[in-house]
């Protein structure tokens, strides 16, 4: 089969790779019809996450067609149309058993990280019963796909790890895909205003679309602090992952405020405990869990959330060297998501 | 009256004041029986808390007698026997409403601070319904005078904001008077192991008598993991305000772990996001709510923790500055709580 095989920093390629069979009796292997690229993805590709070996095939998104399982698996069969987490789970462990999945002591994000993941013609994913989601008819495998990563990601380690209210005042920092899927999933928890921080005024004009009320492109700590009456907001979102970045969650963020970073940094930051220690202030950390996905998985289904929206680019599978070149140019692309269909 | 007051950095004295009155209707006025030195007042004293002016009188624990009362007090008379919150508290305004009585928009951290303290013959508290506790007879005055700060804010911000629970390995960096009372409280919450950092021996053995079940006194980083197989704890409190001791709560906390800090910091500290991102943690900040004082004094009249513990030493208020000397060299007098009695 084929599939894109991660080389070192910068080296990429779309190549022959020997089919994935069961070998573990709790593993599935997956026929994949979509899959998608994520900024993770290009995270290794600059070599910033040392533990994805060369030779690794990329990917922890999408959703297939099961083609065989093992002895142990029981909820699944052949032919099944399923969703991948990104988050793989053996259900059974001490994090598991707190719905703490991303910490999983035999998987957590391995997919196309640590083993070979989705960017394929096929997939084999080790706890199957727990790592793979049955999809309703209803609900199409474009808009499914973004139940991978995408769509937890912004609800648990945005929205809920925000803290998000009724009435709040809630600040993005990043209009990227991960900035934007936090918007579409604050707004389940109908917030006051949400307001998309970014200097591109392409990406804003996304935000916008996608139901921010304000949008800043520059100077955020100042104009936030101009339209909260100098108090600043509930929640502030980090979706970017450097410094600048979270100092300006810092400086926004209001007494008795919520912190969640989102973004993955490289370097340390700055952090301003001498302001912070009186305010009474929770930052949180975090890997998606995806312990929301059925809750979301019905949400979609319901049409409580236009999926889609966050789609802007379609490729054939065969073509996604060609995907990771537009995604690499994100903002001179207005690229958010690009699905890539197999044959 | 005597009053003890702040003369700017390193000058106090024990010195005729005028006695305070009911200026608003919602005062009350407190004839002292009990007060006691926090380290809040040596950070003042040092000159470390800008918004703390020359000739304010410092305190704000204590139990006493109300004296007289304004015409919108209606829970309390002269007479009443009664606790007094560090934190003064409207009842009324966005922050009240959510219980986070730190932030009162016309209070908060007030007392010995804005206005003048408790470590006095008398004190004016402003809106006494909510900042006074009517203390039960069961309760001493001198077990009570620990409820005023030192306990509500070692259960609040140290084992709240930690969320220590049942079997819970958790560490407080820091045994002083704070952590000592985050150790009390922390024990509310059945943690299996209670691990107490100090470079201090003598403080660590008082730990030890209050129910630590380890003490570390050098290399806590390693020690630690050698004690969690290399997984950290689950709570990590930060008990004494300085970048080398956050340091080492966000060296020590596992993956899904909780950081509390409880320290006053001066400056800065550099936080490691480029670890931390992907370990799902919480990091809490605060100034006490003394949300909790209530059922901190039915716990206490119960005999449910011995808050009289974390007495050392007993001064009559007359005798505050030799108290202040005494407290002022912690470390070699073996010094947690003074308790300055009035005549």
């Amino acid at each position: 089969m084929k599939a894109l095989v991660f080389h070192g920093p910068n080296a990429r390629q779309w190549e022959d790779k020997p089919q994935p069979v069961v070998e573990k009796p709790t593993d599935a292997v997956v026929r994949m019809t979509h899959t998608t690229i994520c900024g993770t993805d290009l995270h290794i590709l600059k070599g910033d996450v040392p533990t994805c070996e060369p030779g690794r095939t990329l990917g922890h998104e999408g959703v297939g067609i099961v083609e065989s399982v093992g002895d142990g698996v029981s909820t699944l069969q052949p032919g099944d149309r399923v969703l991948i987490s990104c988050i793989t789970s053996c259900g059974r462990c001490d994090y598991c058993k707190q719905g703490m999945y991303s910490q999983c002591r035999d998987g957590g994000w391995i997919l196309g990280h640590r083993i070979d993941g989705t960017q394929a013609e096929a997939v084999r994913i080790p706890h199957a019963d727990n790592s793979l989601y049955k999809l309703p008819e209803g609900l199409e495998d474009e808009a499914a796909v973004m139940l991978s990563d995408i769509l937890p990601t912004g609800h648990e380690i945005g929205a809920l790890n925000g803290e998000v209210n009724l009435g709040d005042t809630v600040a993005i920092v990043g209009s990227g895909p991960i900035g934007l899927a936090a918007l579409l999933t604050a707004r389940f928890y109908s917030p006051a205003r949400l307001i998309m921080i970014d200097p591109d005024e392409n990406r804003l004009a996304t935000a916008k679309a996608l139901g921010a009320t304000h949008t800043i492109s520059a100077d955020p700590v100042d104009r936030i602090m101009e339209m909260t009456d100098g108090e600043g907001v509930d929640c502030a979102m980090e979706a970017v992952g450097i410094p600048e970045t979270f100092d300006t969650c810092q400086s926004i963020v209001k007494a008795g405020g919520h912190i969640a970073n989102i973004g993955v940094h490289g370097t340390s930051v700055e952090f301003h405990l001498e302001n912070l220690w009186i305010k009474n202030v929770t930052v949180r950390t975090g890997l998606v869990n995806t312990n929301t996905i059925p809750v979301l998985m019905r949400t979609l289904e319901a049409g409580g959330v236009d999926a889609k929206s966050l789609i802007t680019h379609h490729f054939p599978l065969d073509d996604i060297e060609k995907a990771y070149d537009v995604f690499g140019d994100a903002a001179n692309e207005k690229a958010i998501k690009m699905i890539l269909t197999a044959a």
